[in-house]
């Protein structure tokens, strides 16, 4: 099943496709995890929004081996992380699929990280290995927008990383993945750039939701940013970014001139 | 006027208490920056709450010189930063007044920092120094609970500074002072361990919120931590954590016997 969040007629709602529905019946839902109305409604009539409700959204940084090489972090003895590196970004960094990002104009090296994302159906702490998938809700692309710049220079990652918009999300969620091998790739004007497989993460999903809820408690429609692959890059005004994950659908960003910082 | 959140009777409310009020009458009003009901509770009927809505927290390192000096984090030429170095807690992190924080189990060094907090009241982006203060809707004290041994070995600053009611916050908001010159002391089982003035900050309330959103847009409810001064120090199960702003009042936190991360 497809869960999404869209503004139609003035009003924002959640809504559910069935998988399989060439018809693309969005079914009208109370809230991200609410029941039917009995209301249906055309997708084509609904402009998409980032499918969370994120007090917070979590990512990981590093958590591909290849990516990890190709900014040049490696640990000293060239050994892999022991423990997931997270950092946070804050609801206003989220942006609507098929959405304009400007870029910033305090960053002379703003790049793309396309990412599998996921977001949270229930209240979650101290999750098991056994148990932590039963906290997903769905998954979706997640772009996890960076000013590379500023990230080697600031003490923390607040900037470079949280500012408005940093953070596409969708197109919307899906239901019943498996996450452990799914193909992620990141298209710019069309051009392959990033083309890795989460089974190629160090953490994965269920590492991170295990690590993250031992001291974080996550609530429903909190995100989760699982981390980028190698092929990671500049943007520049005009760029069209297109993140895929296998399974989910293709979350499109465009890329708007540079705004003020003011 | 102090303003304040609260559980009574199983409903949390948002009230106002008028100036030099000896009676401490509380006037119910219908949100953070809501109008009031013609409801009234005594303030002894109640039991206080983190006076926030946060969906973010933004946080200060290093803005007090002497707190630089202290941990060994000047710049190697020994100057000033010349930006707020921001990080970010989630409301997760929220504890409220009067309460017990449980010393984490995996950290072998939990600090204080006793911080001037202040609580946003109205949408803000590219604040200027003309306008900034009028975003605030008023000043608390706030706690900084720090994982130190963490915050020295992890990639960004995710569990030593954002974990579970690591931000105990209150105990009201007051209105209508001018931060620039506050007395903001903490006490450790009533020996002070922190004495300093906010005009000893590096970058002062309006540096702090005309830097914060040119990135990132500020809700109301959001909160900012100032920076801490010298004087931090570890903390044991049994400690009572007092800090004091001038004009504020006192926020005190106990913290209790370690929690296990599981």
């Amino acid at each position: 099943m497809r869960i999404l969040k869209a503004q139609h007629a003035g009003r924002t709602l959640w809504g559910q496709i069935e998988d399989g529905d060439a018809g693309e019946t969005v079914h009208v839902i109370s809230g991200v995890v609410g029941e039917r109305t009995g209301e249906t409604l055309p997708l084509s009539a609904l402009t998409l929004l980032a499918p969370a409700e994120a007090g917070k959204i979590v990512c990981v940084g590093r958590n591909y081996l290849d990516h990890i090489r190709e900014l040049g972090n490696m640990l000293p003895d060239d050994s892999l992380p022991k423990e997931p590196g997270i950092f946070l970004k804050g609801a206003n960094a989220l942006a609507e699929p098929g959405g304009t990002v400007d870029a910033p104009d305090w960053s002379e090296n703003f790049h793309f990280e396309g990412e599998l994302a996921l977001v949270i159906g229930q209240r979650a702490q101290h999750l098991t290995p056994e148990n932590a998938l039963d906290a997903v809700l769905g998954y979706t692309c997640g772009l996890d927008l960076t000013a590379r710049d500023k990230q080697k220079t600031d003490l923390q990652w607040f900037r470079a990383k949280a500012a408005d918009r940093f953070c596409p999300l969708g197109p919307w969620l899906q239901t019943g993945l498996d996450p452990a091998d799914l193909r992620v790739q990141t298209r710019i004007n069309g051009a392959t750039r990033q083309d890795s497989r989460t089974s190629h993460m160090i953490f994965n999903v269920v590492d991170i939701l295990t690590y993250v809820t031992r001291y974080v408690t996550l609530e429903v429609g909190d995100v989760i940013l699982t981390g980028t692959p190698d092929g990671v890059g500049p943007l520049q005004p005009g760029d069209v970014v297109e993140v895929e994950v296998e399974g989910v659908g293709v979350l499109t960003t465009h890329i708007g001139a540079a705004a003020s910082a003011g």
